[in-house]
């Protein structure tokens, strides 16, 4: 079961063609999306309502598309174009999904279409604001459940085992994590560290790379499975903007309870203009993610199979805090709208 | 669940070779199918009763087959030939299925073997009549159900869309089908038409490509899954007999609630001893059946699961009155079984 | 459901490297080995009791093993050495299993520790009397659950069936075997054969190949799934010491329900020195292991599915007598271990 009322990424924007109709399954449920004769995006349920046949297999017409197999036409909304075989009854409809652009994602919200407000998106503004040379990002197709993904990236201690030549180095750990929930389900931590040797990553643009920095790491949770993380680095106490900083987002989308679209991106505040070294942090974070995270993340699930890792007891520790809290509200929404799915 | 007191097309005779074991699940039951030193063909649960072992991992002996495993053997009625561990008590036997060779297919019985009657088996003489140069055929491995297979074919609508280059052309969509449901339980469909340009399959065979020609188009559906087709066209307002004739076979087997042996054979009435083109229209129906109907209809059983599609609510169409009669017919036959199996 | 008071046989003791983590699934429970800094076995629960990664993807550190995810490090008594996120917390612990190195074997007990005695394990002391030259050994991962492979041991008449050419002859199913069931749960079973042909295998060995022999089989079963067996040959009438005589031991470990790791090997006390000749008999028995009894086996429970053959009323024969003890006593034992789990 996953949260209804809610945004999720679905495409990076610019991998959804101009032409040409592209599946994915969102939430367990099979979604056809396309660009229609003006480029908007479109989505609606891959599945032809008269023999269950994936609409995905027909071919885009003026104003929609049309099934492979009988010929059944439907537009965007979901409604029939055209039905060779009789009247347009009102039955003859497929589920439409609202669909908009925005940070160069493509997002789908799977709930009721009219409580779908495109500013409910959570901020991801900085993908927006960096040039193409301070920007890179990735999609990982994970055999894993969002909720594995998101704890992996609400405790970033895992950096200075799993990453440990590259983004760890046992200052996470060392922190004092400050955590705090907001009144819009959002959970935030951030783990400060002073006079600490940067990252591996970060060493190079330090002044001298031995030397100590004060860093900030930190993660803003949203119950969409969108995350912002930000790390930066600077002289020990020296003011941020002497430093570097970067944003990235992790965005987890459900498949099914088992699977799910990993997607992220990277932007710098430094270097903003070098395409080679944009390169190489692409890689690095590239390898980290597809030959660390995933392959860790996807033996956690196989060793649960079907079973929640909360229900299966496990020994929590101070560093599952933040994933703890937003399991909860995850929980407590999951079950709001549950009631009220119930009530009406 | 399928109907047991039917024969279903097992193999096309001629793959059933002099020597060897031939393994088949028919209907859930694993089968093993040979011929006996006359030629005969027989047929027994492919299952030693003593452990299990397959008797298609053995060999042919004089008078039947040896389980590879502890040596029993067995004949072609299933009775035990040899036991080399004792006296042959009556359990050592293993269940025979009748079988006959009759329009060049094998035809296994699956129900009591005393109401085995031959004369049931659909008639398919045309098989015979034809000679090799007007016949041509191709069995389909499929991963769907036989129901879903079955439908595709009693709702011939679907050529007009999914092969609209090669059988489609908008003419049975246009139709007015007649159908009858009869007391043997078989179903029929016809949809004439008049005055419309003919099949692209069959426009070079008349005077002129572009003139226009009457057209018949009717399937015959019985129980077992056996469904004989017929296709022609005639210039307008000229006799039959002034045109092109086709009769074809579609028999669908099931081997499991989701796969089934789909077999299917045509034979032509006009340019009877043209090999060439024989081997041209044999590759043309190839074409549609393996990358058109298989491919849809295994993506419609993928979007299924295992759920049937009548208990998923599918918006019926008026071009779904034949499909539908037939499922109707047969949930009664197979009610009636169970009744029949539950009263003995 | 497998015996847990049990040893089992987990790995050759030198495929155990003397670095590097070696994970496997033993009765269903994923096990991680490895040896310690002094070359000592060691073997907890693969799984870490934080958030249930796979231990096998650490690293081996002074002491112990660490967790690749959070750096979480256990030693081979399963006690956390060191958790970098806080306190050594007595939750913070893996199960750890009692081994043994014995006869080249490195063992695991499943049960309660303080139950683990290593003289429980069968006596294959002749593994370590042969030399080099008169030892050779397989392991055969095979799809089947533990108590087919028993089955097809302790029924070695299936030798004169699937393999004929190279271990049958006849002479086991002509037998009249001697059964006996010992007060520990073993279960003994002898083929005696007297003024018989050798065996394929034996005749080369014989002062004349055709003459006629006495020959002994026997198996000797425990619960453990480990059986012994002896096969010699002498010239009918004279001791057995002027004959030739072998020792086996083929070891069934359950994976899990439907697949099992099989280990074998085999010692001659002829031609001991001949390496030549033991490369020969080893690649015999490989051959016969491989190609003929793992598919049968295999093919077997596939036929049978998730279901237990003796719940599916198979027809039983003299040369199931031994098997079928076996059977009762290892339900018997389980049963017993159930009601002593229930008890307590």
């Amino acid at each position: 079961m996953f949260l209804k009322q809610s945004w999720y990424a679905a495409w990076w924007a610019d991998d959804l063609p101009a032409d040409g109709l592209s599946p994915r399954t969102i939430a367990d449920e099979p979604i056809l999306f396309w660009r229609d004769d003006q480029g908007m995006p479109q989505a609606i349920l891959d599945r032809c309502p008269h023999r269950y046949a994936p609409l995905s297999m027909g071919q885009r017409v003026p104003g929609g598309v049309r099934c492979g197999y009988h010929g059944i036409a439907f537009d965007g909304a979901g409604r029939c174009l055209q039905n060779p075989h009789g009247p347009i009854v009102s039955a003859l409809s497929v589920r439409a999904f609202p669909v908009v652009e925005k940070y160069k994602i493509l997002w789908i919200w799977m709930g009721d279409a009219d409580r779908a407000d495109p500013a409910a998106i959570p901020d991801l503004a900085f993908a927006d604001r960096a040039p193409d040379t301070a920007y890179s990002r990735g999609f990982l197709p994970t055999a894993a459940g969002h909720q594995l993904i998101e704890d992996n990236i609400l405790d970033l201690t895992h950096a200075d085992y799993l990453h440990a030549t590259t983004l760890g180095g046992g200052s996470v750990t060392r922190a004092r994590p400050n955590i705090r929930e907001h009144e819009d389900g959002t959970v935030f931590i951030e783990w400060p560290a002073s006079n600490e040797v940067a990252l591996p990553f970060f060493r190079a643009e330090m002044p001298d790379p031995d030397m100590l920095t004060d860093m900030w790491t930190s993660v803003l949770w949203h119950p969409c499975g969108v995350m912002t993380l930000r790390f930066g680095a600077t002289p020990a106490g020296r003011p941020r903007e002497e430093g570097i900083d970067t944003w990235s987002a992790h965005i987890v989308t459900p498949e099914t309870a088992r699977s799910s679209h990993y997607f992220y991106f990277n932007t710098r505040e430094f270097r903003v203009d070098d395409a080679e070294y944009n390169a190489l942090f692409a890689a690095g974070l590239r390898h980290a993610f597809t030959t660390e995270d995933k392959p860790m993340i996807e033996a956690q699930q196989r060793r649960l199979g079907d079973a929640d890792l909360f229900d299966r007891s496990p020994v929590l520790l101070a560093s599952d805090a933040a994933s703890t809290r937003a399991r909860r509200v995850y929980a407590r929404l999951l079950a709001a709208e549950q009631d009220a799915a119930t009530a009406s």
